[in-house]
Protein backbone atom coordinates (compact mmCIF):
# COMPACT_ATOMS: atom_id res chain seq x y z
CA UNK A 1 0.00 0.00 0.00
CA UNK A 2 1.42 3.72 -0.71
CA UNK A 3 1.83 6.18 2.27
CA UNK A 4 -0.95 8.37 2.93
CA UNK A 5 -0.79 11.70 3.91
CA UNK A 6 -3.92 11.66 5.89
CA UNK A 7 -5.39 9.12 8.41
CA UNK A 8 -8.63 8.53 6.27
CA UNK A 9 -7.23 7.28 3.03
CA UNK A 10 -4.61 5.27 5.60
CA UNK A 11 -8.10 3.86 7.22
CA UNK A 12 -10.13 3.13 4.01
CA UNK A 13 -6.95 1.66 2.03
CA UNK A 14 -7.88 -1.67 0.73
CA UNK A 15 -4.92 -4.12 -1.84
CA UNK A 16 -5.03 -5.50 -5.06
CA UNK A 17 -6.20 -8.57 -3.17
CA UNK A 18 -9.36 -6.88 -1.73
CA UNK A 19 -7.40 -6.75 1.74
CA UNK A 20 -7.90 -4.06 4.12
CA UNK A 21 -7.90 -3.46 7.88
CA UNK A 22 -10.61 -1.53 10.05
CA UNK A 23 -8.71 0.88 12.45
CA UNK A 24 -9.38 2.03 15.36
CA UNK A 25 -10.27 5.26 16.14
CA UNK A 26 -13.06 5.26 13.80
CA UNK A 27 -16.16 4.09 16.48
CA UNK A 28 -18.28 4.66 18.40
CA UNK A 29 -18.45 2.58 21.74
CA UNK A 30 -16.44 0.31 20.33
CA UNK A 31 -18.37 -0.15 17.23
CA UNK A 32 -16.53 1.00 14.16
CA UNK A 33 -19.19 3.45 12.16
CA UNK A 34 -21.34 2.96 9.91
CA UNK A 35 -20.34 5.15 7.00
CA UNK A 36 -17.08 4.22 7.85
CA UNK A 37 -17.65 0.66 7.31
CA UNK A 38 -19.34 1.93 3.83
CA UNK A 39 -16.48 3.83 3.25
CA UNK A 40 -14.03 1.20 3.46
CA UNK A 41 -16.35 -1.51 1.62
CA UNK A 42 -16.88 1.59 -1.48
CA UNK A 43 -13.18 1.62 -1.75
CA UNK A 44 -12.88 -1.90 -2.37
CA UNK A 45 -16.25 -1.90 -4.92
CA UNK A 46 -14.48 1.08 -6.47
CA UNK A 47 -11.63 -0.19 -7.33
CA UNK A 48 -13.15 -3.39 -9.35
CA UNK A 49 -15.64 -0.89 -10.90
CA UNK A 50 -12.68 1.28 -12.02
CA UNK A 51 -14.37 4.52 -12.36
CA UNK A 52 -13.95 7.49 -9.84
CA UNK A 53 -16.99 8.24 -8.01
CA UNK A 54 -19.44 6.13 -6.36
CA UNK A 55 -22.85 7.48 -8.20
CA UNK A 56 -25.20 5.07 -5.94
CA UNK A 57 -24.22 2.77 -3.48
CA UNK A 58 -26.43 0.62 -0.81
CA UNK A 59 -25.21 -1.50 1.83
CA UNK A 60 -27.09 -3.59 4.28
CA UNK A 61 -25.67 -3.85 7.66
CA UNK A 62 -25.08 -7.58 9.20
CA UNK A 63 -22.65 -7.34 11.72
CA UNK A 64 -21.03 -4.58 14.03
CA UNK A 65 -17.36 -3.46 12.84
CA UNK A 66 -14.39 -4.40 15.07
CA UNK A 67 -10.46 -3.34 14.40
CA UNK A 68 -8.79 -5.78 12.90
CA UNK A 69 -8.59 -7.09 9.04
CA UNK A 70 -10.73 -7.26 6.58
CA UNK A 71 -11.36 -8.19 3.14
CA UNK A 72 -13.93 -6.65 0.03
CA UNK A 73 -14.96 -9.35 -1.98
CA UNK A 74 -15.96 -7.75 -5.13
CA UNK A 75 -17.47 -8.87 -8.84
CA UNK A 76 -18.12 -6.53 -11.60
CA UNK A 77 -21.58 -6.86 -12.85
CA UNK A 78 -21.65 -4.54 -16.07
CA UNK A 79 -19.40 -2.03 -17.52
CA UNK A 80 -21.54 0.23 -19.43
CA UNK A 81 -20.26 3.54 -21.13
CA UNK A 82 -21.22 5.66 -18.47
CA UNK A 83 -21.72 3.33 -15.42
CA UNK A 84 -20.02 0.33 -13.84
CA UNK A 85 -21.73 -2.08 -11.27
CA UNK A 86 -20.92 -3.57 -8.47
CA UNK A 87 -21.73 -6.16 -6.38
CA UNK A 88 -19.75 -7.33 -3.06
CA UNK A 89 -19.24 -7.61 0.52
CA UNK A 90 -17.02 -6.60 3.38
CA UNK A 91 -15.79 -9.61 5.39
CA UNK A 92 -14.17 -10.03 8.93
CA UNK A 93 -12.67 -13.85 8.95
CA UNK A 94 -16.09 -15.76 8.08
CA UNK A 95 -18.31 -12.63 8.97
CA UNK A 96 -20.19 -10.63 6.48
CA UNK A 97 -20.54 -7.35 7.99
CA UNK A 98 -21.89 -5.28 4.88
CA UNK A 99 -23.62 -6.89 1.91
CA UNK A 100 -23.80 -4.13 -0.93
CA UNK A 101 -24.56 -3.23 -4.65
CA UNK A 102 -23.23 -0.03 -5.88
CA UNK A 103 -22.80 1.78 -9.23
CA UNK A 104 -20.15 4.20 -10.11
CA UNK A 105 -19.06 6.53 -12.58
CA UNK A 106 -17.69 9.64 -13.48
CA UNK A 107 -18.69 12.60 -12.36
CA UNK A 108 -16.50 15.52 -13.44
CA UNK A 109 -18.16 14.16 -17.50
CA UNK A 110 -21.47 15.50 -16.02
CA UNK A 111 -21.28 18.18 -13.66
CA UNK A 112 -23.49 21.08 -14.74
CA UNK A 113 -24.82 18.92 -17.63
CA UNK A 114 -28.74 18.98 -18.41
CA UNK A 115 -31.73 21.04 -17.22
CA UNK A 116 -31.81 21.95 -13.47
CA UNK A 117 -34.61 22.00 -10.88
CA UNK A 118 -34.03 22.80 -7.07
CA UNK A 119 -37.10 22.78 -4.59
CA UNK A 120 -35.06 23.88 -2.00
CA UNK A 121 -31.20 25.02 -0.73
CA UNK A 122 -28.64 23.97 1.43
CA UNK A 123 -29.93 24.02 5.49
CA UNK A 124 -29.58 27.34 6.88
CA UNK A 125 -26.80 27.58 9.10
CA UNK A 126 -25.59 30.35 11.68
CA UNK A 127 -21.40 30.97 11.03
CA UNK A 128 -19.73 28.21 12.11
CA UNK A 129 -18.41 29.90 14.93
CA UNK A 130 -21.67 30.34 16.56
CA UNK A 131 -21.90 26.07 16.35
CA UNK A 132 -21.44 23.38 18.52
CA UNK A 133 -18.61 21.45 17.86
CA UNK A 134 -19.36 17.72 18.15
CA UNK A 135 -16.69 16.15 20.62
CA UNK A 136 -15.37 12.62 21.68
CA UNK A 137 -16.89 12.70 25.03
CA UNK A 138 -20.45 13.35 26.47
CA UNK A 139 -23.18 10.28 27.06
CA UNK A 140 -20.98 7.47 25.60
CA UNK A 141 -17.61 7.49 23.89
CA UNK A 142 -17.56 8.55 20.17
CA UNK A 143 -13.99 8.63 19.21
CA UNK A 144 -14.96 8.54 15.56
CA UNK A 145 -15.70 12.65 16.25
CA UNK A 146 -12.08 13.20 16.83
CA UNK A 147 -11.67 12.25 13.14
CA UNK A 148 -13.66 14.78 11.45
CA UNK A 149 -14.55 18.56 12.61
CA UNK A 150 -18.36 18.57 13.09
CA UNK A 151 -20.31 21.63 14.49
CA UNK A 152 -23.54 21.72 14.84
CA UNK A 153 -26.30 24.00 15.12
CA UNK A 154 -26.67 24.56 18.17
CA UNK A 155 -31.03 23.85 18.62
CA UNK A 156 -29.95 20.35 17.42
CA UNK A 157 -27.54 19.54 20.29
CA UNK A 158 -30.17 19.11 22.87
CA UNK A 159 -29.76 15.22 23.01
CA UNK A 160 -26.57 15.80 24.83
CA UNK A 161 -27.91 18.38 27.79
CA UNK A 162 -30.78 17.00 28.31
CA UNK A 163 -33.70 19.20 26.32
CA UNK A 164 -34.58 17.55 23.52
CA UNK A 165 -36.00 20.00 20.41
CA UNK A 166 -38.54 17.32 19.78
CA UNK A 167 -38.22 17.71 16.01
CA UNK A 168 -36.16 14.83 14.48
CA UNK A 169 -33.59 17.02 12.61
CA UNK A 170 -29.95 17.54 13.04
CA UNK A 171 -27.40 19.80 11.02
CA UNK A 172 -24.45 21.69 10.91
CA UNK A 173 -21.20 21.82 9.27
CA UNK A 174 -18.47 18.75 8.71
CA UNK A 175 -14.51 18.91 7.60
CA UNK A 176 -11.82 16.49 8.24
CA UNK A 177 -10.08 17.04 11.78
CA UNK A 178 -6.53 16.75 9.50
CA UNK A 179 -7.59 19.15 6.82
CA UNK A 180 -8.69 16.41 4.17
CA UNK A 181 -10.64 17.49 1.33
CA UNK A 182 -14.15 15.43 1.09
CA UNK A 183 -14.16 13.54 -2.33
CA UNK A 184 -16.73 11.64 -3.63
CA UNK A 185 -16.08 8.35 -1.57
CA UNK A 186 -15.77 10.42 1.89
CA UNK A 187 -19.07 11.21 1.25
CA UNK A 188 -20.42 8.04 2.06
CA UNK A 189 -18.81 8.27 5.61
CA UNK A 190 -20.40 11.79 5.98
CA UNK A 191 -23.87 10.01 5.16
CA UNK A 192 -23.81 8.11 8.30
CA UNK A 193 -21.44 10.72 10.73
CA UNK A 194 -23.71 13.00 12.27
CA UNK A 195 -25.64 12.07 15.51
CA UNK A 196 -29.22 10.45 14.74
CA UNK A 197 -31.79 13.21 14.14
CA UNK A 198 -34.06 10.63 16.29
CA UNK A 199 -31.93 12.04 19.53
CA UNK A 200 -33.49 15.16 19.53
CA UNK A 201 -37.01 13.09 19.94
CA UNK A 202 -38.41 11.94 23.49
CA UNK A 203 -37.57 8.36 22.55
CA UNK A 204 -35.80 5.00 23.91
CA UNK A 205 -33.23 5.81 21.27
CA UNK A 206 -29.47 5.25 22.53
CA UNK A 207 -28.93 2.55 20.41
CA UNK A 208 -30.64 2.64 16.88
CA UNK A 209 -28.67 0.37 14.69
CA UNK A 210 -28.68 0.69 10.92
CA UNK A 211 -30.22 -1.96 8.72
CA UNK A 212 -29.99 -0.11 5.17
CA UNK A 213 -28.29 2.86 3.90
CA UNK A 214 -28.32 4.22 0.86
CA UNK A 215 -26.07 7.35 -0.61
CA UNK A 216 -26.30 8.81 -4.04
CA UNK A 217 -23.34 11.15 -4.60
CA UNK A 218 -24.65 13.63 -7.34
CA UNK A 219 -21.56 15.87 -7.76
CA UNK A 220 -17.67 16.10 -6.72
CA UNK A 221 -17.64 18.79 -3.45
CA UNK A 222 -16.28 22.17 -3.84
CA UNK A 223 -13.63 22.84 -1.30
CA UNK A 224 -14.41 23.85 2.33
CA UNK A 225 -17.04 22.77 4.96
CA UNK A 226 -20.21 20.75 3.86
CA UNK A 227 -23.42 21.74 4.94
CA UNK A 228 -24.96 18.70 5.77
CA UNK A 229 -29.16 17.92 7.33
CA UNK A 230 -30.26 14.78 8.51
CA UNK A 231 -33.99 14.40 9.19
CA UNK A 232 -36.34 11.40 10.06
CA UNK A 233 -39.87 12.09 9.40
CA UNK A 234 -41.90 8.72 10.42
CA UNK A 235 -41.04 6.34 13.40
CA UNK A 236 -43.14 3.54 13.10
CA UNK A 237 -43.30 -0.30 13.50
CA UNK A 238 -40.06 0.70 15.58
CA UNK A 239 -38.03 1.41 12.38
CA UNK A 240 -37.46 4.72 10.97
CA UNK A 241 -35.89 6.69 7.82
CA UNK A 242 -32.76 9.09 7.97
CA UNK A 243 -32.76 10.85 4.93
CA UNK A 244 -29.49 13.05 4.46
CA UNK A 245 -28.79 16.09 2.17
CA UNK A 246 -25.08 17.03 1.73
CA UNK A 247 -23.81 20.59 0.02
CA UNK A 248 -21.13 22.13 -0.38
CA UNK A 249 -19.30 25.10 0.54
CA UNK A 250 -20.60 26.29 -3.12
CA UNK A 251 -23.91 25.93 -2.57
CA UNK A 252 -24.16 22.67 -4.61
CA UNK A 253 -25.84 19.51 -3.21
CA UNK A 254 -23.22 16.46 -3.63
CA UNK A 255 -24.92 13.88 -1.78
CA UNK A 256 -28.53 12.57 -0.96
CA UNK A 257 -28.50 9.48 1.68
CA UNK A 258 -30.92 7.41 3.18
CA UNK A 259 -31.41 4.92 5.98
CA UNK A 260 -33.26 2.37 7.49
CA UNK A 261 -32.75 2.23 10.86
CA UNK A 262 -34.08 0.48 14.21
CA UNK A 263 -35.03 1.64 17.37
CA UNK A 264 -35.34 -0.53 20.61
CA UNK A 265 -38.23 -2.34 20.67
CA UNK B 1 -46.42 -23.17 -10.65
CA UNK B 2 -50.10 -23.06 -8.90
CA UNK B 3 -52.80 -21.33 -10.41
CA UNK B 4 -53.43 -18.25 -9.23
CA UNK B 5 -56.45 -15.81 -9.33
CA UNK B 6 -54.77 -12.66 -10.52
CA UNK B 7 -52.88 -11.53 -13.25
CA UNK B 8 -49.83 -10.03 -10.60
CA UNK B 9 -49.48 -13.20 -9.01
CA UNK B 10 -48.70 -15.11 -12.53
CA UNK B 11 -46.96 -12.80 -13.53
CA UNK B 12 -44.52 -12.50 -11.19
CA UNK B 13 -44.35 -16.63 -10.27
CA UNK B 14 -41.39 -18.37 -10.02
CA UNK B 15 -40.37 -22.01 -9.31
CA UNK B 16 -38.30 -23.70 -7.03
CA UNK B 17 -35.26 -23.49 -9.48
CA UNK B 18 -35.88 -19.33 -9.80
CA UNK B 19 -37.46 -19.87 -13.08
CA UNK B 20 -40.16 -17.58 -13.93
CA UNK B 21 -41.06 -15.28 -17.06
CA UNK B 22 -41.50 -11.96 -17.76
CA UNK B 23 -45.06 -11.36 -18.66
CA UNK B 24 -46.27 -9.20 -21.71
CA UNK B 25 -48.40 -6.41 -20.91
CA UNK B 26 -46.64 -4.89 -17.85
CA UNK B 27 -44.49 -2.87 -20.14
CA UNK B 28 -43.84 0.99 -21.07
CA UNK B 29 -43.66 1.12 -25.09
CA UNK B 30 -42.36 -2.52 -25.08
CA UNK B 31 -39.81 -2.52 -22.02
CA UNK B 32 -41.30 -3.72 -18.67
CA UNK B 33 -41.59 -1.82 -15.74
CA UNK B 34 -39.06 -1.38 -13.22
CA UNK B 35 -41.68 -1.83 -10.53
CA UNK B 36 -42.72 -4.89 -12.33
CA UNK B 37 -39.19 -6.17 -12.56
CA UNK B 38 -38.67 -5.38 -8.95
CA UNK B 39 -41.68 -7.63 -7.67
CA UNK B 40 -40.64 -10.67 -9.89
CA UNK B 41 -37.08 -10.31 -8.64
CA UNK B 42 -38.46 -9.61 -5.07
CA UNK B 43 -40.87 -12.60 -5.47
CA UNK B 44 -37.62 -15.15 -6.16
CA UNK B 45 -35.22 -13.18 -3.16
CA UNK B 46 -38.08 -13.73 -0.98
CA UNK B 47 -38.61 -16.99 -1.30
CA UNK B 48 -34.61 -17.57 -0.65
CA UNK B 49 -34.85 -15.21 2.37
CA UNK B 50 -37.84 -17.70 3.31
CA UNK B 51 -39.70 -14.42 5.43
CA UNK B 52 -42.68 -13.00 4.26
CA UNK B 53 -42.17 -9.55 3.79
CA UNK B 54 -39.66 -7.39 1.90
CA UNK B 55 -38.13 -4.55 4.39
CA UNK B 56 -35.72 -3.13 2.22
CA UNK B 57 -35.36 -3.88 -1.15
CA UNK B 58 -32.56 -2.06 -3.64
CA UNK B 59 -32.12 -3.14 -7.39
CA UNK B 60 -29.88 -1.13 -9.48
CA UNK B 61 -31.05 -1.59 -13.39
CA UNK B 62 -28.86 -2.95 -15.55
CA UNK B 63 -30.83 -3.67 -18.79
CA UNK B 64 -34.44 -3.21 -19.73
CA UNK B 65 -37.05 -5.96 -19.22
CA UNK B 66 -38.84 -7.87 -22.39
CA UNK B 67 -40.89 -10.84 -22.55
CA UNK B 68 -39.76 -14.24 -21.99
CA UNK B 69 -37.76 -15.89 -19.84
CA UNK B 70 -35.80 -15.02 -16.83
CA UNK B 71 -34.14 -16.33 -13.75
CA UNK B 72 -33.52 -15.09 -9.93
CA UNK B 73 -30.62 -15.77 -8.77
CA UNK B 74 -30.21 -14.68 -5.28
CA UNK B 75 -28.36 -16.55 -2.29
CA UNK B 76 -28.94 -16.13 1.59
CA UNK B 77 -26.46 -13.79 3.38
CA UNK B 78 -27.42 -14.17 6.72
CA UNK B 79 -30.43 -15.58 8.13
CA UNK B 80 -31.09 -13.65 11.60
CA UNK B 81 -33.77 -13.70 14.31
CA UNK B 82 -35.38 -10.74 13.07
CA UNK B 83 -34.15 -9.99 9.34
CA UNK B 84 -32.82 -12.75 6.67
CA UNK B 85 -30.45 -10.55 4.31
CA UNK B 86 -30.37 -11.80 0.62
CA UNK B 87 -28.23 -10.71 -2.23
CA UNK B 88 -28.99 -11.90 -5.96
CA UNK B 89 -29.58 -11.00 -9.94
CA UNK B 90 -32.50 -11.11 -11.86
CA UNK B 91 -30.96 -12.44 -15.49
CA UNK B 92 -32.43 -13.02 -19.11
CA UNK B 93 -30.08 -15.52 -21.14
CA UNK B 94 -27.02 -14.10 -20.67
CA UNK B 95 -27.72 -10.64 -19.81
CA UNK B 96 -28.55 -8.81 -15.84
CA UNK B 97 -30.98 -6.84 -15.93
CA UNK B 98 -31.28 -6.45 -11.91
CA UNK B 99 -28.73 -6.84 -9.45
CA UNK B 100 -30.12 -7.06 -6.26
CA UNK B 101 -29.79 -6.72 -2.03
CA UNK B 102 -32.48 -7.15 0.28
CA UNK B 103 -33.82 -7.69 3.66
CA UNK B 104 -37.18 -9.60 4.52
CA UNK B 105 -38.53 -10.26 7.71
CA UNK B 106 -42.08 -10.21 9.19
CA UNK B 107 -43.85 -6.97 9.75
CA UNK B 108 -46.97 -8.75 11.44
CA UNK B 109 -44.65 -8.76 14.54
CA UNK B 110 -43.49 -5.48 14.62
CA UNK B 111 -46.72 -3.80 13.50
CA UNK B 112 -48.06 -0.99 15.92
CA UNK B 113 -44.43 -1.68 17.65
CA UNK B 114 -42.64 1.30 19.67
CA UNK B 115 -43.23 4.84 19.35
CA UNK B 116 -44.87 6.74 16.47
CA UNK B 117 -43.25 10.15 14.90
CA UNK B 118 -45.08 11.13 12.08
CA UNK B 119 -43.77 14.32 10.48
CA UNK B 120 -46.63 14.41 7.86
CA UNK B 121 -49.31 12.30 7.02
CA UNK B 122 -51.21 10.89 3.72
CA UNK B 123 -51.51 13.17 0.30
CA UNK B 124 -54.23 15.28 0.57
CA UNK B 125 -56.37 13.92 -2.21
CA UNK B 126 -59.99 14.81 -4.13
CA UNK B 127 -62.55 11.99 -4.03
CA UNK B 128 -61.77 8.95 -6.26
CA UNK B 129 -64.09 9.92 -8.37
CA UNK B 130 -63.04 13.62 -9.03
CA UNK B 131 -59.01 12.24 -10.16
CA UNK B 132 -58.07 11.29 -13.40
CA UNK B 133 -57.57 7.70 -14.69
CA UNK B 134 -54.11 6.85 -15.66
CA UNK B 135 -54.96 5.09 -18.98
CA UNK B 136 -52.91 2.74 -21.34
CA UNK B 137 -53.18 5.01 -24.44
CA UNK B 138 -51.82 8.51 -24.32
CA UNK B 139 -48.04 9.90 -25.66
CA UNK B 140 -46.67 7.05 -25.99
CA UNK B 141 -48.32 3.41 -25.14
CA UNK B 142 -48.71 2.43 -21.13
CA UNK B 143 -49.86 -1.26 -21.14
CA UNK B 144 -49.24 -1.95 -17.72
CA UNK B 145 -51.41 0.57 -16.97
CA UNK B 146 -54.18 -1.86 -18.14
CA UNK B 147 -53.24 -4.15 -15.29
CA UNK B 148 -53.84 -1.25 -12.55
CA UNK B 149 -56.34 1.44 -11.65
CA UNK B 150 -54.51 4.92 -11.12
CA UNK B 151 -56.46 7.81 -10.48
CA UNK B 152 -54.04 11.22 -10.41
CA UNK B 153 -54.84 14.67 -8.78
CA UNK B 154 -56.10 16.38 -12.14
CA UNK B 155 -53.37 19.06 -11.17
CA UNK B 156 -50.85 16.28 -12.06
CA UNK B 157 -51.77 15.56 -15.45
CA UNK B 158 -50.88 18.37 -17.61
CA UNK B 159 -48.46 16.33 -18.72
CA UNK B 160 -50.96 14.91 -21.06
CA UNK B 161 -52.66 17.83 -21.95
CA UNK B 162 -49.08 19.98 -22.50
CA UNK B 163 -50.34 22.00 -19.26
CA UNK B 164 -47.68 20.98 -17.18
CA UNK B 165 -47.76 22.33 -13.28
CA UNK B 166 -43.95 23.34 -13.06
CA UNK B 167 -44.29 21.22 -9.32
CA UNK B 168 -42.17 17.88 -9.72
CA UNK B 169 -45.10 15.68 -8.05
CA UNK B 170 -47.82 13.22 -8.53
CA UNK B 171 -50.14 12.16 -6.32
CA UNK B 172 -52.89 9.31 -6.83
CA UNK B 173 -54.80 6.60 -5.57
CA UNK B 174 -53.56 3.08 -6.83
CA UNK B 175 -55.27 -0.58 -6.66
CA UNK B 176 -54.80 -3.37 -8.85
CA UNK B 177 -57.39 -3.56 -11.38
CA UNK B 178 -58.44 -7.21 -11.07
CA UNK B 179 -59.04 -6.73 -7.20
CA UNK B 180 -56.15 -8.35 -5.99
CA UNK B 181 -55.42 -7.09 -2.52
CA UNK B 182 -52.30 -5.01 -2.75
CA UNK B 183 -49.28 -6.81 0.16
CA UNK B 184 -45.85 -6.11 0.90
CA UNK B 185 -44.47 -8.09 -1.95
CA UNK B 186 -46.78 -5.91 -4.44
CA UNK B 187 -45.45 -2.83 -2.85
CA UNK B 188 -42.47 -3.56 -4.36
CA UNK B 189 -44.41 -2.94 -7.96
CA UNK B 190 -46.07 0.15 -6.39
CA UNK B 191 -42.80 2.10 -6.33
CA UNK B 192 -42.67 2.74 -9.86
CA UNK B 193 -46.12 2.60 -11.18
CA UNK B 194 -46.66 6.21 -11.00
CA UNK B 195 -45.87 8.87 -14.20
CA UNK B 196 -42.35 10.53 -13.61
CA UNK B 197 -42.77 13.12 -11.22
CA UNK B 198 -40.56 15.11 -13.37
CA UNK B 199 -42.89 14.85 -15.83
CA UNK B 200 -44.81 17.92 -14.08
CA UNK B 201 -41.62 20.06 -15.28
CA UNK B 202 -40.23 22.20 -18.10
CA UNK B 203 -38.02 19.55 -19.16
CA UNK B 204 -37.26 17.04 -22.34
CA UNK B 205 -37.80 14.04 -19.93
CA UNK B 206 -39.72 11.67 -21.79
CA UNK B 207 -37.41 8.70 -21.17
CA UNK B 208 -35.92 8.91 -18.00
CA UNK B 209 -34.47 5.27 -17.03
CA UNK B 210 -33.80 4.02 -13.23
CA UNK B 211 -30.04 3.76 -12.53
CA UNK B 212 -31.57 2.53 -8.47
CA UNK B 213 -34.45 2.13 -6.81
CA UNK B 214 -35.04 1.01 -3.08
CA UNK B 215 -38.09 0.65 -1.56
CA UNK B 216 -38.66 0.38 2.41
CA UNK B 217 -41.90 -1.58 3.62
CA UNK B 218 -42.95 -0.07 7.12
CA UNK B 219 -46.19 -1.80 7.27
CA UNK B 220 -48.75 -4.65 5.50
CA UNK B 221 -51.52 -2.47 3.77
CA UNK B 222 -55.11 -2.48 4.97
CA UNK B 223 -57.49 -3.11 2.19
CA UNK B 224 -58.58 -0.22 -0.06
CA UNK B 225 -57.04 1.76 -2.67
CA UNK B 226 -53.28 3.20 -1.54
CA UNK B 227 -52.86 6.73 -1.78
CA UNK B 228 -49.54 7.37 -3.15
CA UNK B 229 -47.10 10.82 -3.84
CA UNK B 230 -44.03 10.81 -5.65
CA UNK B 231 -42.10 13.78 -5.59
CA UNK B 232 -38.50 14.96 -7.23
CA UNK B 233 -37.02 17.92 -5.11
CA UNK B 234 -33.50 18.15 -6.97
CA UNK B 235 -32.82 17.60 -10.38
CA UNK B 236 -29.02 18.19 -11.31
CA UNK B 237 -26.01 16.74 -13.65
CA UNK B 238 -28.56 15.21 -15.18
CA UNK B 239 -29.86 12.73 -12.88
CA UNK B 240 -32.89 13.52 -10.33
CA UNK B 241 -33.86 11.30 -6.88
CA UNK B 242 -37.80 10.76 -7.13
CA UNK B 243 -39.34 10.04 -3.57
CA UNK B 244 -42.58 8.25 -2.99
CA UNK B 245 -44.81 7.79 0.22
CA UNK B 246 -47.38 5.13 -0.09
CA UNK B 247 -50.21 5.52 2.36
CA UNK B 248 -52.91 2.98 3.17
CA UNK B 249 -56.45 3.46 3.41
CA UNK B 250 -56.22 3.66 6.97
CA UNK B 251 -53.99 6.42 6.42
CA UNK B 252 -51.31 4.06 7.97
CA UNK B 253 -47.53 5.01 6.01
CA UNK B 254 -46.80 0.92 4.22
CA UNK B 255 -43.51 2.48 2.33
CA UNK B 256 -41.24 5.14 1.01
CA UNK B 257 -39.29 4.55 -1.76
CA UNK B 258 -36.58 6.35 -3.50
CA UNK B 259 -34.85 6.26 -7.08
CA UNK B 260 -31.86 7.42 -9.11
CA UNK B 261 -32.97 8.20 -12.32
CA UNK B 262 -31.45 10.21 -15.51
CA UNK B 263 -32.35 12.76 -17.54
CA UNK B 264 -31.06 12.93 -21.49
CA UNK B 265 -28.05 14.12 -21.80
Amino acid sequence: MTEHQYEFDRAIAIDEGGRGRLHDGWDINGNANGGYLLAVAGNGLRAVAGRPDPISVTAHYLAPGKPGDVVVDARSVKQGKRFATVTGALTSGDRTLLQLVGTFGDLSASAGAGAEYMAGGPPVLPPIEQCIPRRSDGPFPVPFMDRLDVHLRSSDVGFISGVKSGVAETAGYLSFADGRPVDTLALLLVADAFPPAVFNLELDAGWVPTVELTVHVRAIPAAGPLRCVFRTRFVSGSMFEEDGEVWDSDGTLVALSRQLALLPR
